[in-house]
């Protein structure tokens, strides 16, 4: 799978999953509605006391900016199933012009994010690496 | 979501996502195909000399055990999301009975696996910790 069809599968997929290192050193997993950029991949974090998961993310992210999010399909035929996976450097963006553009982008892909826009900060993943596999 | 309910959708899922941490020191993720016994969850490696990503999540086991899988439902309704997260030890199984167990579990799951069973090592995950959130 080359660079590009790589990109193809993240831009159209709408859910990834998202891999960080929590600060007891311990892999860290959840899934995130994103969107890709050219060289970014960014994601919104709503910001509501109770979601306490959505907190440990940055916090992971915060102590340790290494990610790795996922994009794949499976199905019961795994002669068609693929991945695509992103490994980078996230980076919490609190307010700005860089973060209107990712909410944005976010509200474009996302018909729950138009009716009501995510609060909080944006991540915005720097690509570093983009490796994928097919079945087939 | 209480531990019964979180087991059920764990049970449930044909597909979850494994993050490991790399010996580089970074998160890394892929998906799985897995069984989900009593206390641990079990998944296979096929044993293929080209398969060097399915190499390089047993490498990070060895040198790291601590790992996090994730099972998550998603659809456009945002209101009916849910994840649950297994976080756990995991450990190399080559052969055995419980090697054995394990692929006969993955074999009731898996059409794949019952007219071609896996014949690499099984990794078993012993469950330390269930967490699991669900938007309604």
């Amino acid at each position: 799978m080359d660079a590009v069809e790589m990109r193809r599968r993240v831009s159209n997929a709408t859910v990834a999953r998202l891999a960080t290192i929590g600060r007891d050193g311990r892999p860290h997993i959840v899934p995130i509605t994103f969107a890709f950029g050219d060289d970014e991949l960014y994601f919104a974090v709503d910001h509501k006391p109770k979601r306490t998961f959505n907190l440990q993310r940055l916090r992971n992210i915060e102590a340790n900016p290494a990610v790795s999010v996922l994009v794949d399909h499976y199905e019961n035929d795994w002669s068609k199933l693929w991945w695509v996976r992103v490994d980078g450097q996230a980076r919490i963006v609190n307010a700005g012009e860089r973060r209107d553009q990712a909410i944005a982008l976010l509200r474009a892909r996302y018909e729950h994010y138009r009716s009501l826009p995510p609060g909080g900060p944006v991540v915005a993943v720097a690509v570093e690496k983009l490796s994928g596999w097919s079945a087939t």
